[in-house]
């Protein structure tokens, strides 16, 4: 019987795999694809629109790892003709909240952030 | 004299600001370095260590990008011989703070994503 403790997980650890789990959603399309998800249970296609930019190999990558961690639902529906929807699980929604705040910070601090960069630029 | 409103940031958008913005604070180290000035000043070679597997290059590129965005803070100890510190600034903890959660959250499920990883993986 293995009763040694389970070490706590830590980021900062290489091969913790809570490392990985977070690249998967903080990707460049993960954080995107999760909040998206947060709106309502999407085809490939709409969410290919709504997240401007993503390639359908990328997109299909992004979705797969997050499905393979358990925070995304892949259901095919079969009618006619069949279609695949995605959905996020209790604990994609779980994890996606705090990235929805942040998302939120971001997006208000475009003029702050701006200033910086510009601030930056002229000094270097 | 522009009296245009200002169109709200979108991180949906490929050319909005946010998400650029958004892309340094979630890369693959943003996340990392943000987490860990919340605990206190660092130097580079602190950070280095501390962030198990980043390299000098990929260190220096994100605090650069991050100071740039208004973020980090830069500055130069002229003790013998001289050291950089780094630190966040006030928008820097504020858009941290979710992060930090969000890095709670992902370090306690591990052992639920680790089930839902193997559970793909078989039946794949």
């Amino acid at each position: 019987m293995n009763t040694s403790p389970t070490p706590a997980a830590n980021v900062f650890a290489r091969a913790c795999a809570s490392r990985g789990v977070l690249q998967d959603i903080t990707g460049r399309w993960g954080v995107l694809v999760l909040a998206a998800l947060t709106e309502k249970t999407c085809r490939f296609s709409e969410l290919r629109r709504h997240i401007d930019g993503v390639s359908e190999r990328m997109l299909s990558q992004t979705l797969q790892n997050l499905e393979r961690d358990g925070l995304v639902n892949r259901t095919v529906r079969t009618t006619i003709p069949p279609h695949v929807e995605y959905s996020l699980t209790d604990l994609g929604q779980r994890i996606t909240s705090p990235l929805l705040t942040l998302i939120d910070l971001v997006e208000e601090a475009v003029p702050q952030i701006e200033t910086a960069q510009h601030n930056y630029d002229s000094n270097s």
